[in-house]
């Protein structure tokens, strides 16, 4: 099959041209883009594409960029099409963002596609990715041991797309050749210590030894491993409410099956403490979770995954303990900042009491005439003691908040609500023995206790 | 880490062995299972482990085979333990069954392995894969675009145990040169036109000089791998009445999710047809399930996978159809070997007609003395004519096949119950108008079709 006829057929295959699509075309000046941009115009009304235009993004990275540039502006005016160019500084980029310069510049570009998409009425951007891409990428990936990299791109992700999947990096410079299309040769290109050039310079034609087919064999391990994936992408999703809180519920977790559980976890570090866990470590994380007690696991600097009851939280040396106290009068409300808790305080009618005897987020007491002067909201105190309701003598607060199954972080937020140096509420846990209602009991005190929502959770 | 401790933390963290395991060495003379039967020896004890053995499996391929197996009767005699040893000639096995060298051996060492478990009361088999080549494998399925062969083995596998699994090649040789353990050098190990070689000696030191932890970083692909691996093949046997059937039925397969539906056709076609279809055709038959129109396509010589109407199937050129003819007498059955079919024939009272009206596998007509003469039941015939109940001009018999939706190779199996040269069933689908029942109707003469289930299905 010809290079014409493949970039048809991958374009057929894989749905990727719609009649009246505004196409615009991610253009290095390099031969691949070059021919992409040939067979894109040749293949314009055919294909009932509405626009076409280039976008050239110059990142300032060779001396040769300003010429290219200049290229970009001068062929778009020949061809009659609308050309888009902007110029960053790579390097700067990079260095403040401390990303790789592949990294930094896959960011800035994309970033800058994105905005012509939404300012100038373009709904794709076509990318010259070819097959020999795709071989490539596949093989950095899998000598890292990525399951996730292994996979590839995709001829179609979102509003990209990436008609030269089917061709090979050969039959893209001889096409170029036969057609005398004209392109700029990146030196870079033969750095040999950029590892993308040895992988395509020595080990590819090596692996092409064993298999002549390699890239073809590596689309189709694309294909399939794609597949599954996005299989998983959905099923986890419906775990969101596991994954989108601070605390990792092991009660639920650990009953599903293996594949389902360490996407949670990757999800979970990532969406809440911005943590990209590494294979090795989840692989490591996967054993300690088969085992019945408590651990804790060093993730990166500051870092450390701690499994404590029936969840798993990050402890960070950032996360600074922070001693907090509030005064709260009746019916009046406290706005605790360092928990995202409100605590509510309100004098109510008798009545109500037999439904609310058991509710953890509100208790009652009976309320008395010093009570005006107010409460104290504050998080535990060393030497701290608690009298249960139902008991009469005093325990460690400590040892309650153990028996309670309180992970040790979480155990500085939680409010206690004081009247007189006394705890009246573990506030969400528990009651204390004082001030119980009675037969006799004029008025009654209740607190509520509230979550406040974040935007982000 | 030194070797000793990544060989017991490898049986640690995968639960390898058990106290009282009695425990099979697959032994070659190699450095490799020397070197294992050296450590699995040393901490017996530890392990509580009750017995040791070894298994040689000479496939007299290499002349110095039968020394080999003097030196593991010698080795055994020294060190107190039973040595199983079993001859068989490997080149004539693998001609015999086409299978490639490395195929043949590993069914033979397999086979030999798994009757000295049945009879000699052992339970587990220790292998020495190791970290090396558990690489090697893994390069050698990933150049060939093979995910299903990508994740190489696993630590446990059935009864079969993998306790090297942390160690590299170069860690046994040093630690065989320091504890002085005596091994025979696999000659063939230094070809490079053996693939696996190739990749030991020059692609893997190639990939190493990008990652020198290759091994470490396959190892957790490999994991990774294996897990969505295990939990696709749990799933995907929930859909064993799909896969069980020779005919695929695409109005519950296509329901499914891409990753399911292409595990399915796989299974399918290998448990029905014993048809190993491979990644390049599977996706081209991905490609062909989303047109709405029917296809066919060649798989391997001599077999058509095609679509008919919502159904999937295999039309091979050894099926040959067959004709067949048979007399079917009222209160008697035919068997319909050709189809696996019985037609059972019954005279019923009249008050059952009711709920018999629609009935897909039972149809009852008017019953008239003649009939004592017999029926016949035969599959169609060039020109059959049919007419269809409620209609009283005939049609043609491949018409109503086809719109029945009856796939072409399933057309020639279907009954067809006849009285006097006329249609009077299309056994399983539809009735025709003759000899309906009628307030009048005497006695009526009722026709049964069932399966016959076969051992396999």
């Amino acid at each position: 099959m010809n290079l014409e006829k493949k970039f048809l057929k991958a374009i057929s295959d894989f749905n990727l041209i719609s009649p009246d699509d505004n196409l615009l075309i991610a253009f290095s000046t390099g031969v691949d883009s070059s021919v992409l941009l040939h067979l894109i115009l040749k293949f314009k009304n055919y294909l009932n594409i509405r626009e076409v235009a280039v976008a050239y993004f110059n990142h300032s990275i060779r001396k040769q960029s300003d010429e290219e540039e200049l290229f970009v502006k001068e062929l778009s005016k020949k061809l009659e099409i609308k050309a888009f160019t902007k110029k960053e500084d790579l390097f700067s980029y990079a260095k403040k963002n401390k990303l790789s310069l592949e990294e930094a510049g896959r960011n800035l570009r994309y970033k800058f596609f994105t905005e012509i998409l939404h300012k100038e009425g373009f709904n794709k951007v076509a990318t010259a990715h070819h097959l020999s891409d795709l071989a490539e990428t596949m093989v950095l990936w899998f000598l890292q041991g990525s399951k996730n990299g292994l996979k590839g791109f995709k001829p179609k992700e979102g509003n990209i797309i990436r008609p030269m999947i089917y061709i090979t990096k050969d039959e893209i410079y001889e096409y170029a050749y036969e057609n005398k299309i004209r392109f700029f040769e990146d030196i870079t290109n033969e750095d040999e210590t950029i590892l993308r050039n040895k992988v395509r310079k020595s080990i590819i034609p090596l692996l092409k030894e064993i298999n002549p087919s390699l890239e073809n064999s590596l689309f189709n391990l694309s294909s399939f491993l794609n597949i599954d994936e996005v299989f998983f992408d959905n099923l986890v999703k419906e775990y969101k409410s596991l994954y989108k809180s601070k605390f990792l519920n092991l009660n639920e977790l650990l009953h599903l099956d293996k594949a389902i559980i360490y996407r949670i976890i990757d999800k979970w570090l990532l969406e809440n403490y911005s943590i990209k866990i590494s294979y090795k470590q989840l692989f490591e994380v996967l054993k300690l979770l088969e085992k019945n007690k408590n651990w804790q696991f060093k993730l990166q600097k500051g870092f450390i995954l701690k499994k404590e009851y029936d969840l798993l939280y990050i402890e960070s040396n950032y996360d600074k303990s922070v001693s907090y106290e509030y005064k709260l009068y009746p019916n009046d409300e406290v706005h605790i900042k360092e928990a995202n808790l409100i605590i509510t305080s309100t004098i109510e009618n008798f009545s109500n009491i037999d439904k609310l005897k058991y509710a953890k987020n509100k208790v009652c007491f009976e309320y008395i005439s010093q009570m005006e002067e107010g409460f104290i909201v504050r998080n535990r105190r060393n030497g701290d003691k608690f009298v249960p309701f139902g008991r009469s003598s005093e325990k460690k607060l400590k040892d309650i908040f153990i028996d309670l199954k309180i992970p040790k972080l979480e155990r500085d937020k939680v409010p206690l609500v004081l009247f007189q140096d006394k705890i009246l509420w573990i506030a969400g846990f528990c009651r204390s023995a004082f001030y119980p209602i009675k037969e006799s009991s004029k008025k009654i005190i209740c607190f509520t206790l509230k979550e406040v929502k974040s935007a982000n959770n």
